[in-house]
This record gives C-alpha cells, sequence and structure tokens, in this order.
C-alpha cells in the first residue's frame, strides 16, 4: 500500500475531492496555511493500493494540472490610458505536487 | 522509529490525545477538512520506537474503535405517525484508518 | 527525494517559512492543533532532494532549536511582595521534531 501525499491549489480542492469520491478512493484533507504553490493550498492524505497508484496519480493530474486561465483585463484606475492593453491575459493556475511514501502496515480498527 | 498517521472521528480526538499523553506517547493533531471517515476527523502524527508500535495501536484501537451507539428516537415532524418506531436506534461511530511509515532519521533540536 | 516532516512553535513558524524560501526550498505549513511541544505548534512538509537534507536540517535548527529566553517579572498583584524577586526569569522556547521518510515517487503537474 501507498500513501499519496499530494498539495494542490485551494481551487481544485473541490474538484479534486469529488473526482476521487467518484472513483471510489478515500482521502483526508487538511488544511494548509502556505504552499509549494504560491496560492492558498490543500494537502491530500490518499491511502491506495499499490496497483491501483497510477490510477489515483492520473486522477489527479486530469483535475489538479497547471493550465492557462484567461483573466479579463482590469480598466486602469488613475493609470495610463496609454498602457491601457484592453485584451484578456493570460495567467498560470492549478498544479499538483505529489508524494509518494510507502505504507509498511495499514490497519483499520 | 516509526510515523502513524492516524486518522479518527473528532468525537474521539480529546479521548485519543488524552490516552496517548497518559501512555506517554508524543502527538501532534492535524486540522483535517475532510476524511476517510464520513463525520469531520482529526489526523494524528505519532512518531514512536519501533518496539512500542503495537501499543500505541492498541491505544488507537481502544479508544477509536467502530462500535455501535443507541440514538434516541426522534419524534416525527409532519411526518406520518403511522411510520415512526418509537425505540431507540443503533448508528455506527467512530473509527480510525492507520498508515505506518518507516522513519529514515529523527532529529530533535 | 525525502520528505521531512517538521513539527515547531507556532511562534519560530514565521521565522522558519522566511528562512526556508531565502534558501529556496519548498515547504508546505499545516495547521496543527496540538503538539509535540507544549505551546501551539505548525507542521511542515518539505520536499527536499538526498544532497540537500543536511542544509534543510541545518536551517530548521537555526531558526527553531531549544533556546531560553529572559522574561520580565511580572509583579505580584495582591500576591506576598516579601516573595517577589524582581529579576527576569529564563524559560525555555523553541525546538523541532524532524522525521525524514523517503519518497518513492515525486511528480509535479
Ligand atoms: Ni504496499
Ligand atoms: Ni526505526
Ligand atoms: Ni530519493
Amino acid at each position: 500500500m501507498k500513501l499519496l501525499v499530494a498539495v494542490v491549489q485551494d481551487k481544485d480542492s473541490n474538484r479534486l475531492s469529488n473526482a476521487l469520491v467518484e472513483a471510489n478512493f478515500q482521502a483526508t484533507k487538511l488544511a494548509s496555511t502556505g504552499g509549494f504553490l504560491k496560492a492558498g493550498s490543500t494537502t491530500f492524505l490518499i491511502g491506495v493500493e499499490d496497483e491501483q497508484v497510477d490510477e489515483v496519480k492520473k486522477v489527479i493530474q486530469e483535475n489538479c494540472k497547471t493550465r492557462e486561465q484567461l483573466v479579463a483585463p482590469v480598466s486602469p484606475m488613475g493609470g495610463n490610458a496609454d498602457s491601457y492593453v484592453p485584451y484578456p491575459v493570460e495567467v498560470q493556475v492549478g498544479g499538483a505536487t505529489v508524494f509518494q511514501l510507502n505504507v509498511e502496515e495499514f490497519e483499520k480498527y
């Protein structure tokens, strides 16, 4: 058995939770107060059988991977209107960091 | 040395904390925002010498294991009184999930 | 790669965060609700390449190690003025507990 420690952005946290439940994986969410990632983060502890590790990682990747997002332009407040670009801007969001640990023993009471 | 990661129900959390302190084990509690278990959960990190692993697990089991609890019947509010069963009902509470990880090195500063 | 789980006192938490960022190490902070240490604690998850483990531990030690702190005397409130010692008193603060875990696989998405 393996324990995956996955640090993801808060904005992807609920989506990942739902996807894990749907795929029948059990996870515990820990409130992170900082992170590998610049924005607020959530840490997932996911216990998984060896033969399902790849499947869980695929679920994490599909729901959290780094991608670009279009952000609407903000009109300049008292700024120089000449330098104002009225186009949406692409910013990078998401991303996940996953550590795979070996579980020596696993018990349920 | 081993690191036990134990996810338990919130309602058993204080009792487990006290039992660990009494048995002279050192633990850190992490606030979980979801869990392996349906109700709110707390995650314990417990560092323990190899020869004491069984003892710690026994403490966890004794204080957190799944058990049935009698719940007083709730009288029906605007429901069909014909289907109302005035007996206490047994519900399952508690339970713990424990992952045992190997600690390569342990330091105290 | 290794995952260091470091439990430190809340009062050293920000200093350690800043020192880790400065030294270019990536860490996630988890809110602990109890701890190995008597005061409030913060748990750091620090992913690190094998050859940098010693460096990270040095950063933790330098910023969190147990030390004595002078505390100003508090004048007795309605107490026996005869037993009042008007000297600063040394108390022990800080301290860190570090578990080193082996990371089998590490992924970033
Ligand atoms: Ni296994
Ligand atoms: Ni050992
Ligand atoms: Ni390695």
